[in-house]
């Protein structure tokens, strides 16, 4: 006999949409991947992208849903209000949001916001998925989390709460940089190898001297003028530079706290080869279970699964 | 009497054209702007591009030219080798290059290259602004010059020649980042005011902190989502950070020697403003008529003007 679906959880970012089918006892049942992201899902209806994909795994009609992600910002389905950190799981499902465009049960949750003047952060999805990857770890998943992408997330966990966080905008600059800037005509279409000794040099010189970033990105152009660089070459650099300085501005040392870095595929391979450059410590938590944890365990909250939720 | 031009300077950069007008004493007779830079050249033609300018201020026909700048490089009229670093005045003139595509006399003096393997870099056209406001300086200029830009350079003189330099793409990742990024959305078209205290605080942070550089850019965005940041507050920050990085990246110190700065206008302001904000002597020197002076003592040593030159 074959379970069938209790609930079906969501990450539903800015141009990408995950969706799983979950059972009454929490085992993942069915996925689906795909581009519907809100950018798409705004043309789309975000209702009907919902209900499309849903179909398409034959899901039970009706079948709740608990999202995270852009689907609840200001340009999403409906806005969930950044809540202020610290906060814990249970105080962001707290404040999920429900649009009122569809009979299903769809549970939207917020962001968080840090309001310090001069280091104003948000973030939105990443902390769901940081909470599925603390909550199997010993003392509530205490400790420094490092969520590589094209706004890297550095997130500080205590006490099983969100403390503090920092967006770095590293993957963003590194394609700003290669397809519009003068360097574009050094790197082309070449990518940065985490193996190559260019990249891990780059890394360390960046960690050394984080001061010289916007000083040393243009020695890649020199270097390919005056000593024939190559395109790959380049690539590494580049982005050897822009994680160096990335983990610098992260303020974590090598002998000090191990890092918990939560990535998938290329990105973990990067940051991994950046992290041993450094010889500073990391566990690696695989970005695809965390993510689907915290939205696991955040449907538990919500009474959607097996035994009583503390929200049911 | 009105005293006849004895030969020409010409500025020609990558989208700019300045041509000046000199008399056997050097004088300036009259002066051309215009957008004909390199760019412009290669499709108009080089050689009838510059003959346009000069019969429309009524130059005597055969007047010959000194020119510095991209009209050099690879893409530009003739290539002029860089020359490495440490290297003079002298040294640069006697390795000008002359086309062949004209019956005119036209000097294309090189760039610099410096053959560093982490910091290989390249100048083009600075090298002779530099050596214009250094001419007159004492101890023959001796010291360490900021030349603000879309590339910054910043070298330092040593015994009348360019002994090292560094390029900070801080003009071009400001352009970057207002134009492609996400927070383009926060700046819009705002530009930074000089004397907007948050311009200041944020050259003081960026200063002090410059590992932070790739971190603090998106609380600009979080900024303006949770504090109702303005676009010119953003701006303000954002040129802050850029410049205030790019100074700590420069090694110069409040306290410690005061740095030439060769600049005009808008950048003038902001970098003024910049060391300022951190109290660090500055002596200032006009990016204009630095570079006029730089091609003129150039032509001095080609023998254009009037006594013996060295190269005559």
């Amino acid at each position: 006999m074959i379970a069938s679906p209790a609930f079906a959880v969501v990450d539903w970012g800015t141009s990408s949409f995950r969706l799983w089918l979950v059972s009454e006892d929490g085992a993942v049942l069915a996925e689906r991947q795909s581009g519907d992201g809100m950018t798409t899902a705004r043309e789309k209806g975000f209702a009907a992208t919902l209900d499309a994909h849903l179909e398409s795994l034959d899901a039970p009609a009706g079948l709740p849903v608990v999202a995270c992600g852009m689907v609840g910002a200001r340009q999403g389905w409906m806005e969930a209000n950044y809540l202020d950190v610290p906060a814990s799981l249970e105080e962001i499902v707290s404040k999920a949001v429900s649009p009122r465009d569809t009979d299903r049960r769809v549970f939207i949750l917020p962001g968080l916001a840090q309001r310090l003047k001069a280091r104003a952060d948000v973030i939105r999805g990443e902390e769901t998925q940081l909470m599925g990857a603390a909550a199997s770890r010993p003392n509530a998943g205490a400790g420094l989390y490092c969520m590589p992408g094209t706004h890297s997330k550095w997130v500080r966990m205590e006490s099983g709460k969100v403390a503090g966080f920092s967006t770095f905008m590293t993957g963003e600059l590194f394609a700003l940089i290669v397809h519009h800037s003068i360097l574009a005509h050094s790197i082309g279409e070449a990518e940065a190898d985490p193996e190559a000794p260019a990249f891990a040099e780059a890394v360390l010189a960046a960690y050394q001297e984080p001061q010289c970033l916007t000083g040393s990105l243009f020695s890649i152009r020199g270097s390919q003028l005056l000593f024939g660089d190559t395109p790959e070459r380049a690539a590494a650099r580049l982005s050897g530079m822009l994680i160096g300085t990335e983990i610098a501005g992260s303020g974590c040392k090598s002998g000090g706290e191990s890092i918990h870095l939560i990535a998938s595929g290329r990105l973990a391979s990067l940051y991994r080869a950046a992290f041993a450059a450094l010889s500073i410590g990391i566990e690696e938590i695989d970005a695809d279970q965390a993510v689907r944890e915290g939205l696991i365990r955040a449907a538990r909250f919500l009474g959607l699964i097996g035994g009583k939720g503390q929200f049911s």
